[in-house]
């Protein structure tokens, strides 16, 4: 049987870029989709840049102006790893276009736009999908298919905390990533946005918020950021950081059940510490991306006296999407995170059906960050229903 | 040189007397202290439940009313381990007595009753401490020299949570510790104390605090508590449950770090998680009641590529009060706590100087309780100070 | 009902000797034996060392002659702690004498003697115990239980390994311990001695072995112990070093599984790492001493996909010993091993029945122990039977 | 300047054969290597077979006699990934061909065969590697690093086990994996290889060796292979293994030190638990596969005090290969190890410069595997040099 032809342009050539153009190589050699990528074009502001990146991370073509990408008829697919600023004027056009799009995260800079990018999808029909990658794990759709099964019964509580420290020294320059106009927000929309999509994957909706936001160290040297996580100063000069370094929130569910996140970029020796325990009527979960392959799973269930939580790699078979690499515990890693993702993106294009986690999972989240953000200034609970508009 | 001997008068013969009465016992053993503690009388309501307490745990007398206790002659401490709402009543008349005093915590009903409590045993000269056994682990103390010794640098941040699940079956009954008029509340008296304390003697004082209190189970049938943290039900009538199941929160400190703070009994499988992680600049710590030898410490000092959290066994020579027990590694357990509160307050007593923590520390950790409560009603920040009157 | 007081005479007063006073004072508090130990009198060749360590440890007299000891008509139980090479000659006299016996492992200095202390003990009809403490940690009782009710089904691995590291330091003296004709063996007799014993108890008996016996560090300065594992140097002059630093051996059981044990006190960062794991055709356990609470436990017969090594707090009134204590998760430590046996000893003196382990596995073991030498020797495989000769 | 084209030609296309195409995918993606690895050509003896593995594993051709595969002129790199039997025929052509060779381990079925294939390379002046991939985590190169500098001092003990269970059933088929023609061992030859290989990287040269094998299921149901390690029964006859389910060995080395193995597929719950330890004078290390990124490691250097194991997530820039990747702590998994000795590989070959590990480690492991083997049957202790012949 014949195979759809999926020819992307994705916009953004860095961390993101490489993650990106990265699952597109994999997506068909380890899954048997029914869209296969083509890796039409990369797009990016700086040419000289853009057109290295083009030969390196695999693409045919390059771009320099995003509108032009959007233009081509040769691409069905926008990719957008742009800063958050610029997601929605992009998502509009590209949908506008007739592009389906697949969207970095935070979705937008306010649920205004995050509405707008929603309706506009949803007006031009057109497939779309947010880049929430760590739902993709096999452990948290193992998680996700046990809370469903009812092995957790109702839930309590949720606790979840996203911990790094790549910020911690005060000389770390002032970064794209610590500009409000730029990414809206700091620690809140770059970390605590996955784990609480995380949280309305795996625990349901939020009812309202109460949160804090902190930023410790007030001023930086101007730089940039040099790939990965890593960032050079560019002259002496110091710059006013005003994203949060770190964000606080309590929270309560639709369902009852009550949360708690953390996000921080200056919990010294937490490289990338993204981790929840999730304690229901019969059950609990816990997870930390730093060991993704491992799922612990305490049942009230098993037998008195052997109850404890289970350590449970999830590399097997009968693990989500876990089949399609290795044998059992011959582990898998950050990428593949990306590349089940794009699995599904693949074969919701193939197929016309729109997959989650999607813009209304984006305009979701979107709601949950402002609601925090409110409720941080205010010092106040926070109805998501308040946002609603 | 003759050691001193230090009558005791202990009210309260289950969990908490059994635990006293061992540590008791076991501290001339292992301790070399100025101060050596006579059991000369318990004192509980239920004479034939006293009475064979006072046989099994080994005291000379018993009584089975407190003001008789205080009475006597031939007592020089007064230990207080009868249910909240009595503390202050009996530490009131024991300090004008003249007795030196050791007070289960939370120490009062309030803030009010707290300050009562603290003006008393000041005017009357007494030793007076806190059993907030958690601080004497030596992990505790070790991290505590740690962060006294600048190896942390600044703190950033607290996180700490105490779970448990003991009634996370909605059939446990509705026993004394679930009732707000003998313990003022639930998990945030019985737990959240013991993690502000902590976070009070390793990052400072609270400045403001934004809380949440959730009860579960709102109604449950009544019973009694049968030892330990086991109970029993007496009849099938239910009643309404009015302390926290959960409470949440988060926390500024006058030092200008951030806290985030959880207790719950409804974490299945976490028997008694009491469990935190403070972030510095120079380096971290991390630590877990249920493997209480151990410390994880970070250094931001150690060599690049080397750096990681060391699992430290904390019954070494060096580590506070592990000296006195056994080999490196050979750990010690819950009981130790004790052992070690119980040695400097017989050290403090023998001497005259008053040990910490003391009713002074009682206070302001029910300053902090006090401002959840009042802060998880309004739904708002409430300051510390709003609490000193 | 009355209960027996059994009237101790302990022989040695240091490391064990103040394991073995501890437990004494405890096992009434904890426990309600139909046996009470009374401190009689303890014993050591050096009358200050001794006349001290009876007031500290709380014995009510001292001797400093064991023959005396075994004498006195107010004695009923020798507990014997002297050093390894007096194991023999005491027991055995001690038998004549119509005294009950605690011996500290390893039982004797070769298979013949044990064979002799076995037959003395019978013949006397008194009751005989060996200190292998390590069987009564309550995660040890609770995997015992397990493999009893076949949820291991039939073992084909053990491996086990006992790690420290208090002598790596070259320059640690050359004490009793390190010396052939006190102890017999180093690293073998002391730390492989505790696995073996686990091994013979979780497992079955051993059939044949082959081993290996290292010295990494031929001379050391002469010097002794100074209390728990610490030791002084005693003169700058060199001594040799006649035991094993290291010894490692391969197994095979009656019962067709296979073994493979170390035991080493070269092994940098292990203070007390006695360890193991087994596995049978249903089901797999893990241990590890210095967190001794804790047993790791996987079901074959878990639900595919949710299989893994459970994490059990084996502090559960379920648990065996553990309802002793205190509630769930409030751990205990390495005292409490000698607690729960002595328990067991004090029953069995009381009711005339003898536990284990007793001297017939202190023979058993010292057979597996002479197999390891000889076969270290010879380079080849040592059956047990060619032991019993 | 222009990279070198190297032209593949692969023989094997199951677990092997996806892990080495998808290798050859990657590598020019992460890394920026002089060589450029082209895949020409896949080799199988089922045409069916072969020819859709060519497809789905990206290959341009297919050959199903791999005389054939040697023949074209259009290959420069023979990459063996047949069974056991067949390498050193296959591997010995190639190199007469004057085509470079990477190869599966084991190298070969004896000592013999590989000294003719180390022969054949050295004579032909090709360049070759044995794919001992675990040496290539950037845990292992890192802990290689730290042992270079000199970190742990001099090495006194190694212990290292290779723990799987997925023929734990003894219905698990009769595959080739269990059968000694083709083979030439079990748990020895496929997982043993790994930790001896290890060992000779990490800590030196064995000197001699003591081992023992075991078959605990002597009969299985005649079967095959399936993909990955899962298998499936083909008609209800009985076949005998004739491999060894479990290999245990001992080991001395040329520097002192001193090695446990054990090598097992009986051990239950634990799926591809490969792990060592290595204690030296100055610190130890450990490793396990299923958490293949941390790298744990003691430094006695430490202050007292503070020493313990460090947990070190080597997904850092300064890990070796790391930095090709992600940003810290964003983990990569069991692919990846074949993805940077192919880095190597690619290297090696453009530079005309031979990378280890190659055909030299592999005689050289085929050297202790023999002697393993030797001492199973002799039930003595083989040296290495007795091998050398």
């Amino acid at each position: 049987m014949s195979k759809k032809q999926i020819r992307i342009g994705m916009i953004g050539y860095k961390f993101m870029g490489k993650a990106h153009s990265h699952a597109y190589r994999d997506v068909p050699f380890f899954f048997d989709c029914d869209g296969v990528p083509v890796m039409q074009a990369i797009c990016g502001r700086d040419e000289e840049g853009v057109k290295a990146a083009a030969q390196k991370l695999g693409w045919a073509s390059y771009e320099t102006d995003w509108r032009k990408l959007i233009e081509r008829d040769d691409i069905d697919l926008i990719d957008i790893g742009a800063p958050n600023n610029a997601h929605a004027e992009i998502a509009i056009a590209a949908a506008k276009a007739g592009k389906h799009i697949l969207c970095e995260k935070p979705l937008a800079m306010s649920v205004e736009e995050a509405k707008e990018m929603l309706e506009a999808v949803n007006k031009a029909g057109v497939i779309h999908m947010i880049c929430h990658n760590y739902r993709f794990v096999p452990a948290i759709q193992y998680a996700k298919k046990l809370i469903d099964e009812g092995k957790l019964g109702s839930i309590y509580h949720i606790r979840a905390n996203y911990l790094q420290d790549w910020i911690i020294d005060p000389n770390f320059p002032l970064v794209w990533r610590l500009k409000k106009e730029v990414c809206g927000s700091g620690a809140l929309g770059d970390l605590a946005a996955h784990s609480l999509d995380l949280a309305r994957f795996l625990v349901g909706e939020f009812k309202e918020v109460n949160g804090m936001m902190e930023t410790f160290i007030k001023e930086r040297p101007i730089g940039e950021m040099s790939g990965g996580l890593s960032a050079s100063v560019k002259g002496g000069e110091l710059g006013k950081v005003d994203v949060d370094d770190a964000s606080i929130f309590m929270a309560r569910f639709e369902n009852g059940a009550v949360g708690v996140f953390e996000a921080t970029r200056f919990a010294g020796g937490n490289r990338n510490g993204n981790r929840f325990e999730i304690n229901g009527t019969k059950g609990s979960i816990r997870w930390d991306m730093e060991q993704m392959n491992t799922l612990e799973y305490y049942s009230a269930e098993d037998e008195i006296g052997s109850q404890g939580f289970r350590s449970i790699n999830c590399q097997e078979d009968i693990h989500p999407y876990a089949g399609a690499y290795w044998p059992p515990a011959h582990i898998i890693g950050y990428e593949h995170t990306f590349i089940n993702l794009f699995a599904e993106l693949m074969n919701g294009i193939a197929s016309g059906t729109n997959p989650t986690p999607n813009f209304e999972d984006g305009h979701n989240n979107q709601m949950v960050l402002e609601a925090v953000e409110k409720s941080a200034r205010t010092g106040r609970w926070v109805s998501i229903s308040e946002l609603r508009g």
